[in-house]
């Protein structure tokens, strides 16, 4: 069984009201609620705990991590990240949610500003599937609708994604790449853009089965870790040169 | 024309005899000289100059940077790596010359611990083009022939590059990706793997044209530059909602 | 000089006024004028000529080939396509616009059935960037914004491009990839979408740039033609066995 | 259960007696004998049945297809080729295998030459895993060993693939893009070039081991297939222009 933590800064939920009205138990605990009904391990940690509920032992313990972050990517730990950056490069899944994309995990692992445009003007979106073959799609229709999100415009300051999965069509005028796939080291990571903190994002069923699609695509590949380093020749090299 | 800046860390040159055999005015004077001979408009820093030569002054004034280090990289300082960080991401090119996938430029721009095999045995390399209608590739045939090289080996620790050039085979039985390119930012970078520092690589004229090639590649493209933050919107927004 | 060859349908124009009234001379002289003046060297070729205007001798001379057909796309002979199609793979570019995606020679090209959503109701559309560095883009601000075009949506069934340059967002709710590259054999080949023949859209200068850039971009590479088939050893087998 | 068709044109085992020797009873079988003990359920076809054994109702009962052709690509008739390329394009899985790469489907899919450099020197060949986070490289340790394999060598024309995972190291001194995805329409497509008729390559544990894992990736996505053509439009649209 995939093991999953759910990571969550868990701030807005507590210190605004109408924000805890939409996820009363915090957004971690939503999220984990439909992992749960999938079928998956889940834990979650949140950003308040020691060493941000991320020790050794629970990373050592995750097959996927989920992350979500917003305005306190700077509280996070440069020790706990490159702690994280480490499993993922070692095999370790990485779901990153919505805001994530200024997390310090995730700037790290893409090498570039994650810049993009926003806007918060409760606008409709439509998330457009581009890739219809790829398991993260999968069980989705043509296009997911969402009545409000937060705009995330391009230009997105990532690199190409190995996979583009969804394309956001946004009403004020905008477009995203929102569901993008990368590997780094043996780790594979899913970018998906929805869920601003004030939509009720996470209760929609085809949010959940992308995420939940995401998670089994990001699980690790057993095989022997590379090796790095000087290394013996296989072959008989003829050596009639060199000082 | 052209700006571009050779980068080398210039101690290999200085510290071993036999090492200035091969490059006696050092690895990027070498370098700088074919590509003057080329038309391009170059000049040259190292190491132990002041802000490692790159100040904020030589940096604006440059369009292609190539970077040629090895074992000093951790005596670069972070201030200056931040530096070019921000002109690639602005639009400067970057060329990232062999042992230079381990300088903290790289893998800051990579996100991954840009690892690899390696071996000092003085082997045969074939570099083979694997996309022949790429620019890099112009004028180059099947394959650069170098009777002595250090082997890198894959499995090489970077992202999948956007485009592969080239393809090398080891007489030791090893394969490496030895030409990729990325593009960070608004910046374009290419990877290439020949130039051990004791072998005379840097006079092949099939080595020049591919790093002549690979300069006005990586030239920047000239558009305004992305802008992010809070945006209008282009279109009405339906605004029913929102607390 | 970059030769190119702008070829066109050219039935529209001729059968319907209003078309007419747009292109009076036919949308390949309004894609010709405006290459021209960027310096280009310049022919046309339509349906009706013999041999579509594609003969052995003008293929020949041709770096570039742009195509642009609608209604007649089965009326291009096979020997024709297969012509084109063999050029391709020796080098030379290709620019398919707007409904050019299901002719004959992108079908053949892409390996898929090009297919799509489409609608005509005059609808606005937002071309944006997505690739900020990439020379098809030189030029251009964050957007293209077209006050009326034909709506092509995704799913747009095509491999993956090599490189996506535009999307585009389209009033009534779409989004589609309106401009990709593809490499095919030794030849470069940039789709874009922009251009139904009863909208101005070539006389738009932003059109017309980044149609400019696209040709640029597909000029040949010179170097030798890959060698297939039966191949001598490079390096000493060892052959113990067999037969 | 995953339902595999694996179809081979089963001359050269019944022409000649030094194959034979090798797949007594055709390569389809020994390649079925190995899916099966993995769990897929698993039929063969032939060239030389009616219709190649590829019948409407075997394709529509075939979730995973694999190919092997060498010989007699020109005698594999082109309804049949039409109807396997319209399963992939609806969903179907393809691996191809070895020579497979210039037959018929192959090549239709691709839109290239698919031509290659090839030598039958009985040489070694190392298979280097590229892609280490991939399904499809699942349990293989850094390389696979072939003590006797064809040579295949770069350039190979075909397009740029979505995913690289492995490059074949030659002991002739070639290179090869060994195992390649690719998607085309809603199908998933593998090529691995490892599998000459006179070498017991498909008894290689790990050489089997990564066809099960391709064929497993191989599998249809279930999923709305996308609606193409004339489409209303989901967003009011303002038609102050038109006719």
């Amino acid at each position: 069984m995939v093991k999953v933590t759910v990571w969550n800064e868990y701030r807005h939920e507590r210190e605004s009201e109408s924000i805890r009205a939409v996820y009363p138990e915090g957004i971690h605990s939503q999220i984990a609620s439909f992992l749960k009904e999938a079928g998956l391990d889940v834990k979650t940690a949140t950003l308040d705990e020691p060493e941000h509920g991320l020790t050794e032992e629970v990373l050592n313990n995750t097959d996927v991590l989920i992350w979500w972050g917003h305005k306190a990517h700077k509280e996070v730990s440069d020790e706990i990240v490159d702690r994280v950056h480490q499993r993922v490069l070692q095999g370790m899944g990485l779901v990153v949610l919505h805001s994530g994309h200024m997390s310090k995990i995730f700037m790290k692992l893409m090498g570039t500003s994650c810049d993009l445009k926003w806007r918060e003007a409760g606008e409709k979106e439509r998330l457009w599937v581009m890739n219809p073959s790829h398991p993260i799609a999968e069980g989705i229709g043509e296009y997911i609708e969402l009545e409000h999100e937060e705009m995330y415009g391009t230009h997105f300051d990532v690199p190409a994604p190995d996979e583009l999965i969804f394309v956001g069509w946004f009403e004020g005028g905008n477009v995203f790449p929102s569901g993008s796939t990368y590997r780094r080291g043996s780790g594979k990571i899913f970018y998906f853009q929805p869920g601003h903190e004030s939509y009720p994002t996470y209760y929609h069923p085809d949010i959940q089965r992308v995420i939940v699609n995401g998670v089994r695509w990001c699980e690790p590949t057993s095989r022997a870790y590379p090796v790095y380093g000087s290394s013996q020749e296989l072959e008989p090299i003829k050596r009639e040169v060199l000082q």
